[in-house]
């Protein structure tokens, strides 16, 4: 047995603490809120809409309403899910956890009428075989074109989907053996539908191989490491060795409804507290340059833009609008003469020794230079991450939304948490 | 727009010829021969068993029976197609078109009600397609481990499904964007039911870009050849530039049931006519390096194994054992001790001189040397090819099964085409 495979094989019985499990509840709502307020976004209608054309079982509710089988569930929650691209990040890996594995388990648990105890267990271990896939991939695999929310989402996936099948060690390998044969997604679809897509797909897929492997399919357990495995055919090139302890305690929830490249700057920004945006004569950021590909879009003229913009988002900010607000980002906005105008007075710098979770922020004011930092990676106290979460999710649910949301997770049903989802 | 993708756009309405559609028409034949008589094999039991239970519309047939929506009869009839390893070869991208292309075209031509001819025209361009895609891959994509009937495969699948929707050029180049971030499959698959899935999974995938394209989604035409596209993350290494012509005409037919690299061999040992194994002292093969990591096994205890071993299928041909017949790769047989015996005079030799699709073999005899060699890329003129199809469909299905398929195939209804699949 490979080291990587024996070590996502023994997360399933690995005993976890209360803070892991408390920020894999925490994540939950975070996504509840992502997909339900993404639901009626272009992409999630247009897969809805196709998987209700075709039918079939009601197995696992879908955002925005209706029900499908739970593999098809998956493929449209996973859309749905990322669709505002407000979910959340784990930065060892460069990934999107949640919207690749929560719509595998909870379609899952769904049907089989698993507990939230069990669903929680199950997402929370999934996460972690993404990020530690993902680890194993490493930076390279990121560079080179693979969207690490497909790509080792898809692993993450399918453990979840096996764990609440209650399959045994040898079908849970076939299970994650299969989907190697499958796990894909390219960061050529960002900026477009194909990124929400792509977690819908490694969702799916992960239900998928572990329903074969329940059946008895046969696949190749070697084929994540071995030869013409997938670390070798997907360009790895990660540490050999992983951490110890709980990698999902590190997740990133996104505050902010932009690209989460920008959001060490943004709360960097907020760190000062309220500005003159006349008083600012110049604003330099420092970013790590990996970022400089991702999201320094110069003068975007979409709001969509304006979410992989530094400088617009740190003129919007200045200017006083929620960057939390989904309806900050409109073309409108990202147009707007006086945010074009203070956009003009940013320049974005990469260097080399700023931590890729972090940003320096540096005011040139008629009072002198104002300087500030900060580092995603920084530990959120889990009350304050918790309450964060909270007061996002009434922004985009309202508040009798986000209590019900938060209700359901905390001490709730699996059936609650679907039925937030929408009506069969 | 980039030059592949503008090629495989300008297929949609290239006039074809009567041998490339004649061509097709008998792949048609011979992909419905391997794919009736597959589908009891249990990889076509498992993954008809799990979307029998999924339900959902029944757009178009399964393989050994039912019927489901059309990317899910896509997946079911990939699967089950290929379960025998016994369908078609491309050897410009050594992959299995006609396993991932006709049944992503067979389920929307049966949903939208296309006749043969539209079935033909869009299958023989979905063919045309992949092979196209996975000589742009080249060799060193395979080679690294990527099953070219997987990725290249469901680019053909997407623009065979993409021409029966009938969409316009820009959808066509949306839903080829977007089946690049699923594109999928790796050998390291091989040997277990996961092969057979990946032209399934090519299939599904196509119909579900093609089916999402229609609906309005928006991906990124320049997936394939752009920026962090498939070609640079897949590790294409293949000519840049493509020949003329229809290339589905050299597509190789099996005539053996076991993997198409020993093909040559017992081609050549055909060609001597029958000999007294008694009188053979000793057998060398001589082969091109590639296939010696593919179908080398030298003392395979298993029928399955003996599909992948020089040493055993020249020990069976040469005890008259028909290597036609899928009977004679029995794990019995693969034992018995007149084939062992045989088998430990057959030396194989990797020479780089020979060619790809080539073999040279030289008998030891009492009476001197006896020198075969066969060349798979000989053409076949298309009365002997259609001649051999009919047989081996004969073998597969009976006379009467056999005639069945060619007359749905050759001025019948897709509808009666769809029949033969088997009972809704």
């Amino acid at each position: 047995m490979s080291d990587l495979m024996a070590r996502l094989l023994a997360l399933v019985h690995s005993p976890a603490g209360a803070e892991p499990l408390a920020v894999m509840r925490l994540s939950m709502v975070d996504w509840l809120a992502c997909g339900i307020a993404g639901a009626d976004e272009p992409v999630a209608r247009i897969v809805r809409d196709m998987v209700l054309e075709e039918g079939g079982a009601g197995q696992a509710r879908l955002f925005g309403g209706g029900a499908a089988p739970m593999r098809v569930a998956a493929l449209v929650n996973g859309a749905a899910s990322h669709a505002l691209d407000y979910d959340d990040t784990h930065f060892a890996h460069i990934g999107h956890p949640s919207v690749a594995i929560l719509p595998a388990a909870l379609a899952v648990a769904e049907h089989v009428g698993a507990d939230v105890s069990a669903l929680t267990s199950a997402a929370l271990r999934g996460t972690e075989a993404s990020v530690r896939v993902g680890l194993a991939l490493g930076r390279g695999h990121y560079q080179v074109g693979f969207h690490q929310t497909g790509t080792a989402g898809a692993f993450g996936a399918a453990l979840a989907a096996a764990i609440l099948l209650d399959l045994d060690e040898a079908r849970t390998a076939q299970a994650l053996g299969l989907v190697s044969t499958r796990a894909a997604g390219l960061k050529s679809q960002f900026g477009t539908m194909g990124k929400p897509l792509n977690a819908g797909l490694a969702a799916a897929g992960g239900v998928e191989a572990a329903l074969l492997a329940a059946r008895g399919f046969v696949s190749n357990p070697g084929a994540l490491e071995g030869q013409n495995g997938f670390l070798s055919t997907h360009r790895a090139d990660g540490a050999p060795h992983q951490p110890e302890g709980w990698l999902m305690t590190g997740v990133s929830h996104k505050f902010h409804a932009c690209c989460h490249g920008l959001h060490a700057t943004l709360e960097a920004l907020a760190s000062l507290g309220p500005l003159d945006p006349a008083a600012v004569r110049a604003v330099r950021i420092e970013t790590h340059p990996r970022w400089m590909t991702v999201c320094n879009q110069p003068e975007p003229a979409t709001g969509l833009g304006a979410k992989f913009s530094y400088r617009t988002v740190t003129a919007l900010a200045l200017l006083g609008h929620d960057t939390a607000a989904l309806d900050s980002y409109t073309d409108a906005l990202a147009c707007d003469p006086a945010v074009a105008a203070l956009r003009d007075r940013v320049t974005v710098e990469a260097v080399d020794t700023v931590a890729e979770t972090a940003a320096r922020v540096t005011f040139d004011t008629a009072a002198g230079p104002l300087i500030a930092g900060f580092d995603l990676d920084t530990p959120l106290p889990l009350a304050e991450r918790a309450q964060r979460i909270r007061r996002k999710a009434a922004a985009l649910l309202g508040p009798d939304g986000a209590e019900a949301a938060w209700r359901a997770v905390e001490g709730g049903t699996v059936a609650e948490i679907a039925a937030l989802l929408g009506p069969v």
